[in-house]
């Protein structure tokens, strides 16, 4: 590994902290590499890659590792080489008048969005919640941001993948020698092979184009406040049809009060027992925050002329609902980011780290991790996940902090549990809360569209129709594609076949 | 066969003349099948599975096999069976409040459309030129629409497909057992297997989901008008940045008056001689027909208000442009198919089988194949392509009768080119323009995006980047889902490594 990447860029021992799970929550401590090796370049992956086969050693891929609440760079097989690419950080294209970009995976939404600052260019980034993580990595996770082109890999366009053997392969039209669409057209000659690399192990992605938005000449971030907690239907179903017709060009990230509580302080301010805040504390935050029991933010974009009237139909599709608040700030297209309100800055484009604050709502030793479940975005759907996971995660002591970032026909309902994590105890009602969860959902018919390390089995093992069809057929890629299963075994619940001897896999 | 599906439902000698390819242009008779089933259910196709590897009998999957440009139902390898799914042509769901449709293979354009008008439902289906096809194959094809979701492939959602070894898989949360949302969020448990069954010979697709956009209270549809060849350029800078902030909703469809006028009747109306038309006809034909040399066709969706904001922007757009002309019609998104002005059909979402006649151009027994090359949606590679598909077309004898579909980032270059099936010279001159387009769209960085049957091993060996790295994992893949290579080998130029010994492939 030193004679493929350089012998400074192999961690080992005590130079692997970064490499841990972060806020691990699990018994012991599983997920623990034997090395990191950073390469600089794509023949560097290939030489580790030959190496890693000489020693038959698995390798965990991550592209920066941030993503904290579902185990950051640690590998889900403990002794595996952590294969990181932050390293791998070259913007290669900007684009203004086709609105794209061309990037390596350690390229994070903080640099893509200074680099366009720098280069004054007009494009308009989709960020998510933390700006220090990977454009590629988190599209390939099936991440999403809050501006316009949310879902971000349905925005991208185009990769450049190292296979198991180390060939190169570019995709879609990228295949054409001298072609002039890879990162314009999706699609190409025969089968579209992009998913295949989507929350997978099936090939290491080393380039990625995304589709940015044009700078509009102005932006109006819409809020609207329920007072109550069963108000959730009524908004989902008032703000539903703007996201189906294209009024309203984001998502719709809806947040209870606790939510947006802890993105500003910890709960210790309102309540400080234990268990869940009383509805008395909650109400006085509330008042406090001057925020709803329920909170939704959106954006409309476009010349004025347009988010007028783009904003005109927002007002009485909310005046519709009774006791629905409508707030908006409107803001010019090129904003001085320091002008812009902070809770507006994902809507505009602009990447911070604030919200690593939210980590910290239970005090202590500041951990967390998610509930992220699938759901249609109905009145009902919502409300049934709601009770659902707000009584799984109270009976287990925790405060319920979540919502749903709301499409137009399907809802993520997210929930941060917040930990301490020096805290044994709290660690194990987290595991407990997240597996309870995982079980009552998969039984209502929902499941989680990602998770940390810990649950990836058990995930899996919901997605279950037909005698697990939809894994054999990817165990099948998987053994296709890397028949001596190198690649991040265990990602996602996909097991290779013939798992690497070096270390025992299913631990 | 006869066992799997029935005696009535397999077709053989005489009976095979629809599944024959209907405007051949190649020498002999390549592309002709043995016999030809057909199914009524998933069960059927696996038991047509099961005969066919009993027999190493390659299958050749057609939805409806309506794509007559492109080679019909007829199959890549003569000998083969096909496999006609038309008779699985039900509409499993329609949901008005989450927009979205679950269809089968059989299930065309007009069928879609009809179910919707009959039963009230107030969404929009995005249709292509002519109403016959499948929803499924053209999607699956990467074929598009005129309307909102006009990229057919973008906006589906949840497949069910059976594979080679009769395994039925559902992709996405159709995995989750009672899953909720299978065909209202694309992603799920690890690697995106949807894609695979894009132009694809992996799997049988069975059903799949469609998101259709809510009925607008008003629809505008935009003509915009330029006067001359070499206004190409201005037109695509004007409308591109339209396309990419959405204030226009749909594809830009340009047309030039000879594809234009292909629409409404024969050439010998204004030219009767050999060699294509010369620039007096084309500006008479122009006159008569009051159309420009570029026509341009897109539209607007939304409650009135926001159609009018969204006019006001395409009227500032067109006007910055010398000699641009726009003409505008405005609907109501209810109105009646019958008051729609036929030219406006696909924008409202209504289709039609009118353009059938484009074929007939050329006078003769009517026939067509299509040019379609990706590019960049610039003004200087939409003029490249111009120059290189026009200089080809006409340089063999024939009218350039074509244009661009125009998307933000990309465009397809179109031709189409009519003959007379009859008539050998004009075959073969078919044939070789469409091989020397090809060629030399290749030398540039420009490939198409699908052909027909006779030109897929030529296209695929232009997607060669690092030795046809794309086509050895397209290969690989193939190998793993159909060892046996008995779903239609060939397609795309993809050939399983062990060929069904049945029949010679490579013919």
């Amino acid at each position: 590994m030193r004679e493929a990447v350089g012998a400074p860029n192999v961690l080992g021992g005590l130079d692997l902290e970064g490499y841990l799970d972060p806020y691990a929550f699990g018994e012991g401590a599983p997920f623990r590499p034997s090395a990191a090796v950073i390469p600089a370049s794509v023949e560097e992956i290939q030489r580790v890659l030959t190496a890693a086969r000489q020693h038959q050693l698995p390798l965990w891929t991550v592209s920066r590792g941030r993503n904290y609440g579902y185990g950051g760079a640690a590998p889900r097989v403990s002794g595996s080489v952590v294969l990181d690419l932050h390293r791998m950080n070259r913007i290669l294209e900007v684009d203004q008048e086709l609105g794209y970009v061309l990037v390596e995976p350690g390229v994070s939404f903080l640099d893509m969005h200074a680099h366009l600052r720098a280069n004054k260019h007009r494009l308009v980034l989709s960020v998510p919640d933390i700006g220090w993580g990977s454009l590629i990595g988190n599209a390939l996770e099936r991440g999403f941001g809050y501006a316009a082109h949310g879902e971000h890999i349905a925005f991208s366009c185009g990769l450049e993948v190292v296979l198991a053997d180390g060939s190169v392969v570019r995709t879609g039209m990228g295949a054409v020698p001298g072609g002039t669409a890879w990162h314009l057209y999706r699609g190409g000659c025969g089968p579209a092979l992009e998913g295949l690399f989507q929350q997978s192990s099936l090939g290491i992605v080393t380039k990625m184009g995304f589709w940015l938005m044009p700078q509009p000449e102005n932006v109006v971030v819409c809020m609207v406040k329920a007072p109550r907690r069963d108000d959730l239907g009524a908004l989902v179903d008032a703000i539903r049809p703007l996201l189906m017709d294209g009024t309203v060009q984001t998502k719709a990230v809806i947040g209870n009060a606790t939510i947006v509580a802890s993105m500003m302080g910890e709960r210790a301010a309102w309540f400080a027992g234990d268990g869940p805040m009383p509805a008395s504390a909650v109400r006085s935050m509330m008042a406090d925050l001057e925020v709803g029991w329920w909170n939704a933010r959106f954006a409309l974009y476009g010349p004025t002329s347009l988010t007028t009237a783009r904003l005109d139909v927002v007002r009485a599709a909310v005046a519709a609902v009774p006791d629905l608040v409508l707030d908006v700030r409107s803001y010019p297209g090129d904003v001085n980011p320091e002008m812009v309100h902070p809770a507006d800055r994902a809507q505009l484009g602009i990447p911070s780290t604030d919200l690593v604050r939210m980590a910290a709502w239970q005090g202590g030793e500041p951990a967390h991790t998610d509930i992220s479940l699938v759901c249609p975005a109905t009145a009902a759907d919502t409300m049934r996940q709601l009770d659902l996971i707000q009584s799984t995660v109270e009976t287990a002591g925790f405060d319920y902090a979540g919502g749903f970032t709301l499409d137009a026909r399907a809802a993520i309902a997210l929930a941060l549990l917040s930990f301490d994590r020096k805290d044994e105890r709290q660690r194990e009602r987290v595991r407990d809360a997240v597996g309870n969860v995982i079980v009552a959902a998969a039984a209502a018919g929902y499941a989680p569209y990602r998770s940390h390390l810990a649950f990836m089995d058990r995930i899996a093992d919901t997605y279950g129709f037909n005698e697990h069809a939809l894994r054999s057929v990817q165990v099948t890629l998987k053994d296709a594609l890397d028949p001596e299963g190198l690649l991040s075994p265990g990602k996602q619940g996909i097991w290779p076949t013939s798992s690497a001897p070096a270390v025992s896999t299913r631990q």
